[in-house]
Order: structure tokens, then C-alpha cells, then sequence
């Protein structure tokens, strides 16, 4: 993840781009990139959604890379470390859904 | 990034979850979480925004770290390699936007 | 539709919010109401989700009204007839669809 | 809004799309549209924005009405009489947010 992530600042300084990136716009192309992944999935029923799954792998994982890149991006661009959020985050998450309530239920932690 | 999938899919199949787990529905959850990144700087004005991510990083860290756990998995469901996919991308995006054409230039590919 | 414009624009004047009002921040608005609207049917298999529209039109019907609100500032906002814009579509979209290549139908114009 | 929906309804049926339709795929693309309103103001500054919302008004009014259609087919399919619903809604934040408080002031109601 840090050798992907300095990749993406090295691309972005090459073309000299950190002047335009502030976090509301770098959140609203989160948000669109986001939306091109669930684009794929569109009017599809279940065996077809996972018939397409299997068949747009490359395509999906393109989608996917955009979004990671303004994850990661925005990440640097507001110096939070992506990786220390996320186990945090588990952590967090690991406490609100006890495995003993949660196993094989997916309700909210809310009305567990 | 290897390490923190495995972290979450150790998650989610201590709690018997994978059964849910489909891209359609992966795909909303990623949606769903990045508006909540964007929520964050909804209404504000450039310097309210900039003063807002500096003294909200650790709820925003905590949002990107949602969007960042659907990326993955939502990579691991479907089988992808998301870093390779994310190489392949900037290797693709390296073309469509060459440094001497896109530097301090923030025109789409199609308008350089 | 007018009547129920002005309402909104009433709503809004009444407290002086046209000020904050801007096209970006108010498309921000429209997708964060969006999100809200899937967020009911997340994680439903087809018959949980058909049962689940049919017992909760209350606060289905209250998200609905969310996004039309901000369609409808929007268009407030930005000086659009939006009556005639979807009436100007509606008749473009007849033309990309024409009925006896789409019936029963449902590929891309661009695949039809 | 009647007359509108009528049409909607009108060339949904000649189309014989409506079995296509559910609530999860409906609100799925209602969101899609929703972003494709939000791609316009990406990465523009506010001087940007203003003069790019003036001089493109067909364009965004034609993606207004497409996220229109599918808050009025959602409507139809699910029954819900959405200008009702926009009338009770309006109504519902009204009380929460009462003109003297929250006049000339943005914030959310939890804060006021």
C-alpha cells in the first residue's frame, strides 16, 4: 500500500496536479468513481450479476483502482494514515459486532 | 495492504458473512460509504473546508478506512488483485495524461 | 410541480438560506439524498426487498421527497424549466429507444 | 407533476420496460443519475462554477430530469404519491426548523 500510494503522489507531482486537490472536490471524485463500479452491476439479477462478475474482471478491478487511487489520494492530501484508520477502524467495528452476536446474522450493530 | 486484507477477511469470516456478500451489494456499500466521506465538506466554503479536514482527521480517516474496506473486499470477493489493477491503471493513466501535455494542467484526456 | 416549487422556494426565502445556495452545493445535496433512498434496500434479496418496499412507503416516500427537493432548488437555483427539460428528454429518449427495437427490451441504445 | 408522470408511465409501458423494474435497481439508478448532475461541478472553483452553471443549462436541466424520471418512475412503482409525500415532508421540517431560529443560519437542526 505505501509503495502504491508514493506511486500515485509521484504521479501527481509529475504533472504538477496537488494545486487543484483540496478535499471536497478529491471527495466528489471518490463519490463518481465510486457510482462507475456500481454502473457494472445495473439491471442485472442475480445470476447475471454474477455471471458479468466473473467475465469483467479486468474492467471491474480498473473501477476498483479509481477508486483506491482518490482513497489513497485523498488520504496524502489530508495526511491521514490510511492503514492506521483501518485497523482502528476494525477495532472499533470488531467490538460493535461481537463474533458471538454477529456470526451468520447481518443485522446493525444497533439491533443486535 | 496485503496484511489489512487479510485482516478483513479474517473478519469477516469469523463472523460468517461471506454468505451475504455479492458485488451488487458490496458495490452499494462502497457508494454508501464514500457519500459519507463527502458529507463531511457539504456546505462549506473553501476555507471553512480547509479548517474543517484539518481538525476532523480522525472521522474522516474513519470514513476512508469504510470506503477502503469495501475496495477490498469487494477485490477479495471477485478475485481481483487490486494493487496489480491499480499499477495496470496509472500505467494506463500515465499515457493518457503525458507529463509534457497534462503538467499544471487539469484538462481530461480527451481535451489535452 | 409549480406549486409545489414555489412552496420550496417559499421554504427557503422564509429563512433566508438562498445565500448558501450554490449548483455544487446543492448537487452535492441531491446525491447525499440518493444515497439515503438506496440505503433502504441494501443487503435484501429480491423478495426481502419487495416486501420491505411495500411496508415502509412512509419513509421511502420521505427520501423520494428529499432528492425532488433538491431537483426542484436546483432548478429554482440554476433558472431551469425542469417541466420542459424532462418533457425535451422524455422526446429524446423516444427517438433513442424507438418502441419497436425496445419492446420488452431493455440493452443500451447504443447496443440496440 | 401529474401529466409528467403520466408520460413516464406512458413510455415505460409502450416500451413494456416495466417488468424490468424493482425498487433496488430503480434507486440504483437514480443514484447514477444523481452523479452524473454532481460530474459537472467537479474540480471547479466557485468563479468557475457559476459561469460554467450559466453557460451549460440545458445540459444540467437534461441530467435534472433524468434523475426526475427515476424519482417519479420509483414513485409509480412503489405507489407513492410523492408530491403528498413532498407537501408532509416540507411540512415535517417546518417544525424542525422554525423560521426564527434558523434564519439566515445552515445549520442542522440537531445544532440549532
Amino acid at each position: 500500500m505505501k509503495s502504491l500510494q508514493d506511486k500515485i503522489a509521484q504521479f501527481v507531482s509529475d504533472r504538477d496536479w496537488g494545486q487543484f486537490h483540496n478535499p471536497k472536490d478529491l471527495a466528489i471524485s471518490l463519490n463518481l468513481e465510486a457510482s462507475e463500479v456500481l454502473e457494472h452491476f445495473q439491471w442485472k439479477s442475480n445470476p447475471e450479476m454474477l455471471e458479468y462478475a466473473k467475465s469483467h474482471k479486468e474492467e471491474i478491478g480498473d473501477e476498483l483502482a479509481d477508486v483506491l487511487y482518490w482513497v489513497l489520494l485523498m488520504a496524502n492530501n489530508m495526511n491521514i494514515d490510511v492503514v492506521a484508520a483501518s485497523e482502528r477502524k476494525l477495532a472499533k467495528n470488531a467490538e460493535k459486532y461481537p463474533i458471538n452476536k454477529s456470526k451468520g446474522n447481518h443485522k446493525k450493530y444497533t439491533e443486535l
